[in-house]
């Protein structure tokens, strides 16, 4: 091993190749929590050359790629293969913002940049790169557009791809596409950058990006209200959005069980004074101070507590209130990925078919293993309902495991039913590989292979994941 | 030749099948003006079922498709071809909204569905369908995918693309993929529908698709300005955004002699004393009825009068005013296609480069034609300007028209040197297929390729266009 080893380390120096198990480790594993597999090496290119190098390298040694930023997915999509020799190509040395432009509203980073670090280098020129989410403060932005990343306020703003006017990829045959347009209007050939973005680096590796940035929001109001029902909430957000129009930004409904889970975790507290069935977190964001979205907000809650939809909503008064609220809900987030014996779901079904969704899954588990919890939290604006599941108080972790695979399928069959997805924002990955190969439209996976072939007839890019 | 006809009219039914030379004339040329070309027929299947069947018999008789929607391209990217048999698949028999669904904020149209139609039967509901342009009239829903047009507020909205949730197509074997997700999340795999929009029918025809509505916008204010040069407008622009956030939808650039063109069309009024060598139009619109708009504009354009971008400005008082506004912003295009022998581009810059791309293409066009008129006006806020040439006053009009391609050619490259585009939202189509070979990066084309070999490999579908 020691002689191609000695081949890449002259191309991408000796901070570019790890092969320590000491070092490796912190590269084995997302937040998913699998057993951990020793890669050939972990490559760590400073550059797009190095990194076009290092994808040559891997080429002439049929070493399997498998592209990784922050490790913050969760779908097993950026992890070694246990069947094969593979590398782990680390974008983290590639972390230059190489420019902020806020008069064309855009800013070009590498694909290691942290999402957060992007976000604040925006803000330092008044502007705002929307892309939210819980992993933020160490995803890379490789990895989120990789991976299509939703978050919070896609209802607004949209996923990962919509904030892409450019892309950087380094191809499976070590060609370097420069496709880093800083345009809002192209319509010469095809938009190749869709490929690549969603694409869970199996058609290449994304190296940078072009991302538009949009007008700083300074004017942010946050509330927190019980809703009487899924249905209600959908109405409510309707009526918000009918009274406040693109400044509702986020939307988050949260069932009793999924709020208690939050509400389990230190230094989190209830912004009502009881906790209700179904509660709603909404955030209304602009840039223009004169605009009272407070007062706009508070009338429309209002007319959501006349017609009955809304039982009680607070509006957050301070910084720190308005802080209070977000914990509460990334702390379900994190308490489910924290419960190793949790099972967690990705479905999206049609905004519109959210009741139904939660009423038909609810059935459906129940009926498999009656006392399993239903948790269905998420971002109902979008149809994104994470339908997770806490095992009955009468059985064990490890016994609830083992009804994890039957569980997920009778989740995710029933958004299908509903014209839903079984990934909304974390992807196919290795995990969902095999739903996806059962659930999607035979021509659907023909022209995805067809796509695949074309552009890496070796598959040597991240060839576990998708299909 | 009768007996493949007699086929197809077996499958289609008379109605759906066109041979006679005086039926299929409208179905020959779109609004370039070029020579007409004979097909084969003109097919005009009423079902998702029947454009399969069209495409099949097509193949098997090796007669290239061209898709063809309402025929307001710009791009000779629908229109038969002079150097193989053809036949035209028009869309328009397709034209019914299959569904609205405001709680989802989405509708399924089919690709025959005029675009106005569509916008029309959103606002019955209360919802808008955004995309907006001067062929609205008579374009249709399949025909603005496949070019992925833009229009006047692509500013705020996006593109075509941006509004697509789903697409149904029929791919060139006749196979029917059926993608019409109604999910603003989904990351399940490549996003497939990112190929067909903006491919220009070449890898198949669009028949339905899923859109993306908004609430509807009921307020709305629109201004007319002079201001002092295109860097004065970009930094109006960049200030009333920070000012009005999200709500400014439009911000069109016009000089002088674009100016003048629209207004020597019949009905054409200036909203100001006295024509400014530039002016801009800016329009602002939310649903939120408390938000008031008219104010913050009002504020923001006094600032920059302050600060000396902007010389003078009116604000539309009435719809009339309004719609006098924009019936000025339209002139100038028809006012061009009109004009033969005029030269008409659609290039791009970054927003940004603007103001140079303006000095520069203005002095080579003159370096090379002493007196020729350089017309730049459009879309400043997405760096679509549109850099449209008149023939010098001393010359006529077909020894102009002869300078037409260098001329192009010389307007394209100072777009691509400051990392522009020749196609923003027009297509490449045949007209531009050229100048894109010549100008596109190798890595690019040899992609694009790749896809379409993988998707046509026996080139049938709009073989003429793009590569």
């Amino acid at each position: 091993m020691r002689e191609p080893i000695d081949e890449i380390i002259a191309e991408l120096g000796e901070r570019g190749v790890v092969t320590e198990e000491a070092a490796m480790a912190r590269h084995l594993d997302d937040m998913i929590g699998s057993t951990p597999v020793t890669p050939v090496a972990v490559l760590c290119p400073a550059s797009t050359q190095e990194t076009s190098a290092a994808v040559k390298w891997c080429a002439r040694r049929e070493f399997a790629i498998v592209p990784q930023g922050g490790l913050t997915g969760l779908s097993s999509g950026a992890v070694p293969l246990s069947n094969r020799k593979s590398v782990i190509l680390s974008t983290h040395r590639m972390n230059r913002i190489r420019e902020v432009d806020p008069l064309n509203n855009s800013m070009t980073v590498e694909a290691g940049v942290v999402l957060a670090e992007a976000k604040a280098a925006a803000e330092e020129v008044e502007r705002y790169l929307p892309l939210s989410h819980g992993g933020q403060g160490s995803s890379q932005i490789g990895g989120n557009l990789s991976t299509n990343s939703g978050g919070n306020n896609a209802l607004r703003y949209g996923t990962a791809r919509d904030q892409v006017m450019g892309l950087e990829v380094v191809l499976p045959d070590g060609t370097v596409w420069n496709g880093l347009r800083k345009l809002r209007k192209n319509t010469a050939g095809y938009d190749l950058k869709q490929l690549f973005i969603g694409g869970e680096g199996t058609l290449g590796v994304i190296t940078a990006a072009v991302l538009k940035l949009r007008p700083l929001p300074r004017n942010r109001v946050t509330a927190f209200a019980a809703v009487q029902s899924p249905e209600a909430a959908l109405r409510v957000l309707r009526r918000l959005e009918a009274a406040l129009g693109e400044t509702v930004a986020a939307f988050e409904l949260i069932c009793r069980t999924a709020l208690e889970q939050g509400l389990s975790a230190e230094g989190v507290v209830l912004p009502l004074a009881e906790p209700a069935d179904w509660s709603v977190l909404v955030e209304v964001e602009t840039p223009a101070l004169s605009f009272d979205i407070s007062a706009a907000l508070e009338e429309g809650l209002a007319a959501c507590i006349e017609s009955g939809d809304v039982a009680d909503a607070v509006i957050a008064q301070s910084v720190a209130q308005r802080q209070a609220m977000w914990r509460l809900r990334e702390a379900i987030a994190v308490v489910f990925i924290e419960d190793k014996h949790s099972l967690k779901n990705d479905t999206a079904v049609p905004a519109g078919n959210v009741p139904d969704y939660i009423v038909n899954a609810t059935a459906a588990v129940s009926d498999y293993l009656p006392g399993v919890r239903s948790a269905p939290f998420g971002h109902v604006g979008d149809g994104n309902i994470h339908f997770n599941l806490l095992r009955p108080e009468t059985m064990s972790g490890p016994d609830f495991h083992d009804r994890h695979e039957t569980l997920k399928k009778i989740v995710e069959e029933e958004a299908l039913k509903l014209g839903g997805t079984i990934s909304a924002e974390h992807g196919i990955g290795a995990i969902r590989r095999k739903s996806f190969d059962l659930s999607a439209d035979p021509v659907e996976k023909d022209l995805m292979r067809r796509l695949r072939k074309a552009l890496d007839d070796n598959r040597l890019f991240n060839p576990d994941v998708l299909l």
